[in-house]
């Protein structure tokens, strides 16, 4: 087939004509080569609609689910696993990002499914909308009420000693799950990834990792049934997990991660390379201490939405390699301070509340800095209310606050005016206050030898 | 600066657009497209010329030292890990690759120089120019005569269990140095690499590289002094291994390996990673169990001249990581039966003679296949005298006869028309056989314990 009738090939031909204006211009070409180039690409792209009735869209083939995500603007909003930004106040566009993920969301039908097989309250991060997608979470859940077992895979990337409330998302939904469902769960730090992507030194990456690690155990997991490893560790410590890699990286091209990942040719090869080391853990038999060579434990991964697109990779090449997809629950982000444009980030103090933060801190942080949804005067809120959607502190609390009645009491009470926004900041110093303090006091206690032994590969807790 | 006066910044527009061409021809782009592309492509090669004075050639950038060395033609010599051909039957022009490689010259005063460090004869490679070409070599004779030792690295990808002669060639001059300098080996069998490149399950690589160990072993290789690994089991095994790696993949960018080794984008990510995996023995480190944390012991690489490219790469990451860079001794490759055009294959078993065949297999293949330098009748040989440059047998005799003035007499009668084809044939055959036999003799007696010995990480002996 002639790419004058194939709607791949024109795409390729576009894709590398796309590529040659873009070189063409950042090198400075001459301005007759700059017009020639960018008349081809014109032409093309005309060819492109005439065929496919589409416009061209870079990184959206017009076919291939793997790279259909990618590269695609819904308003401004641009979520990737290192950039999450928006121009709206109430945050990122979940619903839109669901359509363009092609995700389910997690609706009322799957919470109260949860809530009937483990016979527990859904956590709060499933009552509000918090995890707000899922992938195949109910073939889990079939597998489930026929007593076939899963394991949970989640994890971080250990990019400084600092871990803020919003890392602690996941681990506390993850550790829930744990709880409810009775099952293993392995921890990745990526260590490796963040020794690519930064200016740190591997030995540094290392401490990182067992220090957010110790963060980590805090939140409360059971050692017989957790396993965190690093992978400057791991992938020496385990001939199957390389395995897995390998696989992994046989079956995925440049292309595809150019596709997915926005890699460029001046990238490492480390970096190109990296998205199979955080596609194995998905795999049971990456972990022969815990599941032996059996390929048939299906992996849940709890994880922000940034993170999807290794998870879209993953479950493209699974069946390819003789593997399970990997089910995955998302979680939206945990907005900065200075509101939910852009998500808390650990390399700016005052856009966080770090776990290391004392009771003066947390007041002082969110009585500076915590973006609110109130008015500009006493008056003027009490007469018109304050609008809890953009407000940060409450954002915070639908976090962090358990009480569903007295949430949605701040919510109806900020709104109509009654609560004023000093009020709403002090209700939420009082829950993080105590919040953090807990954790600090857990932290405490998590010797060098407990995280030894959460470190170390060995045989789990596990009924399958 | 713009391109118009940038040879690095007009180059690299050139390599885009050759890649646009390629993709739109390979996608059979419509004739005008086409036609547009190439049009653009010749005018921004012309004013490539003008500014640079010279040719522009694909994967030869104007600066970089380590991109300079690739598709670059000499006559017809093609010189890369996975391609080696040449139209001359005399074989590849070492001289020429020598320069192009930018290697320095085995010469005489440094194959005195080994004698009488040593104080042992040359090996015959030596004495020959089968090692013909070198990277620091006399910067490892200048640490030796100071007392300050270094290692040996050498490797094999194991794409099958057969292995021919010609595989041989490293392994029995790796063993003769091993022996007259007295230093630790390691051998990478890189059974990765053929997992990625070749259509083989990840168990039959390992397999082959097991079984390949058993031939490397039958060398003679000093077990206190020799370490063979299999990437996919040290990968696993040994943290100090990845994290070189690691550090390796940091530092090299895939501009770099597509113009080293020619990837494209439509390589997998694990093809274009892997150069990182056969550059990291080349650093001390990577054996803790050998030479603990030590970066200062030397590296000293015995490989057939294709494999240089791994290690320029290797080279030139080395300083910027804080490692010294490996030095190389290169040899010529080992010619096919059916002539020095290209080098013996294991998967054409008409072109090898196999470490496993028969007596009476050698005999014939030798007969049948080894391209002759000899005349067409016995007469006209009589009269005219053969052409030992080209004649496969005799080559081959300058591989394995160890007496230097009987192979010089053959050499000589073959000339003279003295010698028949016939009789040269013989005199191969007689060589081979009795070689073969020695060598099937001495794997019958390398048992699974002993392969398992020579492949378990441990301390060597080592004085330094």
């Amino acid at each position: 087939m002639s790419a004058d009738s194939n709607p791949m090939a024109l795409y390729e031909q576009l894709r590398a004509q796309g590529d040659a204006v873009r070189e063409i211009k950042a090198q400075k070409g001459n301005k007759a080569d700059v017009d020639a180039a960018v008349q081809l690409l014109l032409k093309m792209k005309a060819d492109y609609k005439q065929l496919t009735g589409q416009d061209y869209q870079a990184g959206r083939p017009p076919t291939d689910a793997v790279m259909n995500d990618e590269d695609h603007d819904d308003g401004d909003d641009q979520v990737d696993p290192w950039n999450v930004s928006t121009s709206s106040a109430k945050g990122v566009d979940y619903d839109k990002l669901i359509v363009r993920f092609g995700s389910s969301k997690i609706d009322q039908e799957l919470v109260d499914r949860i809530a009937r097989l483990t016979g527990k309250t859904p956590h709060r991060f499933l009552r509000r909308g918090i995890f707000f997608s899922h992938r195949d979470m109910h073939q889990i859940l079939d597998a489930y009420e026929k007593q076939k077992s899963f394991y949970l895979y989640t994890g971080r990337g250990p990019s400084s000693e600092a871990m803020h409330v919003g890392h602690l998302i996941p681990f506390i939904f993850t550790k829930w799950l744990q709880d409810v469902f009775d099952v293993p769960l392995v921890i990745q730090m990526t260590d490796d990834e963040k020794y690519l992507w930064k200016d740190l030194s591997l030995e540094d990456c290392h401490r990182y990792a067992v220090e957010n690690a110790r963060d980590i155990i805090a939140c409360g997991f059971d050692l017989d049934k957790t396993f965190i490893f690093s992978d400057l560790e791991y992938m020496g410590a385990s001939p199957s997990f390389y395995r897995n890699v390998v696989k992994v990286q046989k079956h995925v091209t440049f292309n595809q991660v150019k596709g997915i990942f926005g890699f460029t040719d001046s990238d490492c090869i480390g970096k190109i390379s990296f998205p199979a080391i955080q596609a194995a853990p998905s795999f049971s038999n990456s972990f022969p201490q815990i599941f032996g060579d059996r390929i048939d434990v299906q992996c849940l991964i709890p994880c922000a939405i940034d993170q999807d697109p290794y998870f879209r990779m993953t479950r493209d090449v699974a069946p390819r390699i003789g593997y399970l997809k990997p089910a995955l629950l998302h979680s939206t982000f945990f907005p900065a301070l200075q509101g939910a444009q852009t998500k808390m980030s650990a390399s700016d103090a005052n856009s966080s509340i770090f776990l290391t933060d004392t009771p003066k801190q947390i007041k002082n942080k969110v009585n500076k800095h915590a973006f609110s949804g109130g008015k500009d005067t006493v008056e003027e809120h009490r007469k018109f209310g304050g609008n809890p959607d953009v407000d940060v502190s409450f954002m915070y609390l639908t976090f962090f606050l358990e009480d569903d009645e007295q949430l949605e009491k701040i919510r109806q009470d900020y709104r109509s005016g009654a609560l004023l926004t000093g009020e709403l900041k002090k209700c939420l110093i009082e829950t993080l206050q105590p919040m953090i303090a807990a954790h600090q006091e857990r932290r405490k206690l998590v010797t060098d030898e407990t995280v030894r032994q959460f470190m170390t590969p060995r045989k789990l807790r596990f009924n399958c």
